[in-house]
């Protein structure tokens, strides 16, 4: 049977159709306009789930589920969004009102980063283990983390939040309010500003960069620099790398997983950047030698991850 | 029925009987004497289960299950220590020796920190809940998780080595050879080393401090000068704190248990530790306010911890 994922985030929901060989079939989306009231947002996810089936030629009773990735505090028992910080969302039955808008008994939440990390389990770069773990580096560093081929995140489902691991007490402010959070080292955010404070001491020092050429500074700017040869832009990089490969190398020392995947912007860089991080983390981490050692990929559902993942909570 | 739960340890064998209230009945010990054989090891311990069941006239066929706590990493599902730092064994099927020498057929492992989170949630602090963290804070930090009531260790056994995430890159040196790890900073270990940079502080800036006059520095110099209102003391206290407070906010932020328990040597300062921590760890951690809180409690099993979680292996 056909299932349907939803990646409801602050600026768009996006909706797609998964077949039973755990593939997106079509995909829909709208702006979220995270200022309405939460029930004009159902309403567009029911518009779009309809959406999705009617391009296919299904009816609505022909799914076997409908799943939602949601920012927040997911409780997947009860089906309530008990908080999420970018949407109006307070211990709002998204569930219950998606089941009364579409008329289906089947509808799941869990939490966006959760979603992911169960769809890359699935059907993606941890398809095959029992226990991953997922790390995105986007603009913040969200985690989630599988256990015996469920989600866990605590008694409360507020857990799971790997970017908000402390790596450097009283280190870089983080936007969660805590300082030196894993997150202000290893997100896309982080490693701007540590290319944007670098080209501001070379420009201090009067050191030549190719960075200081760039129009624009992105997270591929040191690392599109440092493979042209920019001596700067390798420190940049080293350093970014650094920090990831230290939490990395927690995150093994805590769940010892199969599997790690790494999505988001920053794993664009793809397998040199893995090639990057091992020696450090091999270096770093326990039972290296002794144990089955935790394999560290690139994530391959890219945004989609989210959707395949939400459609499969069922 | 009644249980022998066995914690092997670098210097000591601890041997005890457990009831069918998961109370220890009677408890017996030796050397280690960690350089022989690993055999003679084996039959020190089968030796110690005869004496405890001899004590209370039980047969061997009438124990339900042994458990043995061990260092290093345990693989519960063969029954082989896979390696111990501090004991010789590399890949040693200790539980079918233990079994050979017994004649029983039910003796399963543990890693000693997974057991002993084990046995705080079975009959400790942890009672009644399915999801604890252990954090013993003694001459390392060790942990123990536990997820959906069985202990949790990653596939390959080697998991939970809470002590060893790094919460400060670069910082103090870790027995384990990386550097920051929290061990480095909240163990009882590194109170004492906070505990001397002070007084060498105070001695170099002829600061006046009790803490001079104790004869031999513990765990306990700073805590004991604090409560009788040294000021220094009350430094080396907060630093301590901070933390250790910092380390337990990530575990919350990581698995949000519905109870960490504090072992070891350091929780011995009980309840007033705890209300230290709590307004720290409170204002780090995710989800407050929004959710249930994890409570932080003090273990309740001390030393016997590992010998309770141990019989109640099987």
């Amino acid at each position: 049977m056909y299932r349907i994922g939803v990646d409801l985030g602050g600026t768009n929901i996006a909706v797609g159709l998964v077949n039973e060989d755990l593939k997106l079939v079509t995909k829909k989306s709208m702006p979220t306009r995270a200022e309405r009231p939460p029930e004009e947002i159902v309403s567009d996810i029911a518009t779009l789930c309809r959406a999705v089936c009617e391009e296919q030629g299904l009816a609505l009773g022909e799914i076997a589920c409908v799943g939602i990735a949601t920012p927040g505090i997911a409780n997947r028992d009860t089906g309530v969004v008990e908080y999420a910080n970018n949407l109006p969302f307070h211990q709002f039955p998204i569930a219950d009102r998606l089941k009364a808008q579409l008329g289906v008994s089947n509808v799941r939440i869990e939490n966006d980063a959760n979603a992911a990390a169960w769809g890359e389990a699935v059907a993606g770069a941890a398809k095959g283990s029992k226990n991953s773990v997922m790390i995105t580096l986007g603009t913040g560093v969200g985690g989630g983390i599988i256990i015996d081929n469920k989600v866990f995140s605590g008694f409360n489902y507020a857990g799971g939040e790997l970017g908000h691991i402390v790596i450097e007490v009283d280190g870089a402010p983080c936007s969660c309010g805590r300082k030196g959070c894993w997150e202000a080292y290893s997100s896309a955010t982080a490693l701007i500003r540590m290319t944007k404070e670098k080209l501001e001491e070379c420009r201090a020092t009067g050191r030549a960069t190719i960075m200081t050429d760039q129009p624009k500074i992105s997270g591929r700017t040191a690392c599109d620099a440092m493979r042209a040869g920019d001596q700067a832009a390798k420190e940049v990089y080293d350093k970014y790398v650094k920090y990831l490969a230290s939490g990395l190398a927690t995150i093994i020392n805590i769940f010892q997983p199969e599997v790690i995947s790494l999505g988001g912007g920053v794993s664009g860089e793809g397998q040199s950047l893995i090639d990057s991080l091992l020696p450090i983390v091999r270096k770093e981490q326990y039972g290296g030698g002794v144990v089955p050692m935790t394999d560290i990929r690139i994530a391959k559902l890219g945004n989609d991850a989210g959707i395949i993942g939400a459609a499969m909570l069922g």
